[in-house]
């Protein structure tokens, strides 16, 4: 018998999860980019990812509860997960919220957006396998910073065009709804680097 | 002198808390039954509810500035106590909204909110006596998920009706105002759940 | 050499970044009161004032990670840190969103919403000297949640009246995002205080 090394079956579950953000955040990109009838098949995908990140987040949670020594404090791993679970909720919100609500075009600035999302998922997964040196991932969460400043920046000019005098209030409060969405996994993204953060602080 | 099963007053504390939900969902749920003028009194009554739910949260406060053992980390009862009592804010809330807003009609899908958050408080005031076996406590932590996940269902296929075209923009906010404390109070369910999962993980 | 009490920095840092919080909501109050076409020069050094409570926040990061012997636990200076960044936030994007909305008047309530904002700031500055006697804190975060609960009573009058038959749903929706970031504050307000209280009860 051969012991692994401690903890990493739980740096291997989150980086499965990070890995899931990935595509989650390409999908919905193709969400915003196909024609509104074809809208609905990405969004089922989509959705089976987000199935997939529960089973992992269980996962995680199992191991946490049959593991005697873990690599971090058992709250900051279940926070992890929780967080990264948080950020696929917002994106398959986004695609379930623009189906349901039979959104039109997607507004001005959606591409940015998007590329902001796809990008700190990326980030996210390239971290995770690297949380065995917590210390070095300053590169990671400042990165991540600038992103969530950059979604917020765009956020609101979306919102201000949106609000252009003579718009229609119904459709401005459902493409509010699908765009925030965009601006809570954003956040969201931060909030589990938050946590990375809270770690490594603990390990200094 | 007798001593006390450490920790016990915490637990009768923490049922009364989640016992005062029992009562205040039910009298939201009369509230959406009742015609509009006689909402106001059912709100009234819905508010000293959430008086007493603030005596509750103070005296734990002091409670466990002024006991020596606790049952579990301060920390983290004071964190029930907090999410028990966000939930009783979104109740009284929802309730205060649709009486200051003159809200006419609940919008369709209003029953089936109620029915859930009902059912959360009743799980929830069934699980704090069981705090002392908190291991054992996973079913109701489940059973709190599936309804989260229900409310959630249901409030988007409720504001995709809201949205419908045509509807009045003006109403389609006020009504949103509302609904949205409903879904807050069902997350609010589910944070109180994940601090008991939290405290599980921890005397796992 | 001499040296330092340990964690005076800290106390310093704290009472620098809540010093900011009086500057800010100040130049908020001020932004309010001036013509709309005065508006963006206020929102500009609000703004700056916003960058110097980043820099802060950044200084308290890396002391953490200097200090070998911090005077609370790492995590709840760096909370402390947050959560005063975030009103800090709620305030410049009030100011933000105003000048980007080309919001009209504000609507009534803001007087007085502003001046519980003000009252928050000057409490909160006048309670981080004094954390090294965190026990003695109990007046501070008491005012504190009672000037809460007077913003949420004022926001839910100020949406009342701006969602009266007639009113122009797109300027309603406006203005709700801006006077939503004056609670959102005031709230922020109170979760300093509620970190304040975390370390009190530990402290205990």
């Amino acid at each position: 018998m051969r012991l692994k090394p401690q903890g990493s079956q739980f740096f291997q579950l989150l980086a499965d999860a990070a890995a899931n953000l990935v595509t989650a955040t390409a999908l919905l990109r193709d969400l915003t980019a196909v024609p509104p009838p074809d809208r609905e098949a990405v969004a089922a995908r989509l959705h089976e990812v987000e199935h997939a990140g529960d089973d992992l987040t269980h996962t995680i949670m199992v191991e946490l509860n049959s593991t005697f020594v873990t690599p971090f404090d058992r709250e900051d791993i279940q926070a992890l997960a929780a967080r990264i679970d948080d950020v696929l909720d917002f994106l398959d919100t986004a695609a379930d919220l623009a189906v349901l609500y039979r959104l039109g075009e997607f507004p001005p600035g959606t591409d940015a957006m998007l590329r902001v999302l796809c990008r700190a998922a990326e980030l996210t997964a390239e971290a995770m396998p690297g949380l065995a040196k917590v210390g070095e991932l300053e590169p990671y969460w400042i990165e991540i910073n600038a992103l969530e400043n950059e979604a917020d920046h765009t956020y609101r000019r979306m919102l201000a065009d949106l609000f252009q005098p003579g718009a229609d209030a119904l459709e401005v409060l459902k493409a509010k709804e699908v765009v925030e969405q965009f601006e809570l996994a954003a956040d969201g993204f931060e909030h589990v680097a938050d946590v990375v953060q809270t770690i490594a602080v603990k390990e200094s």
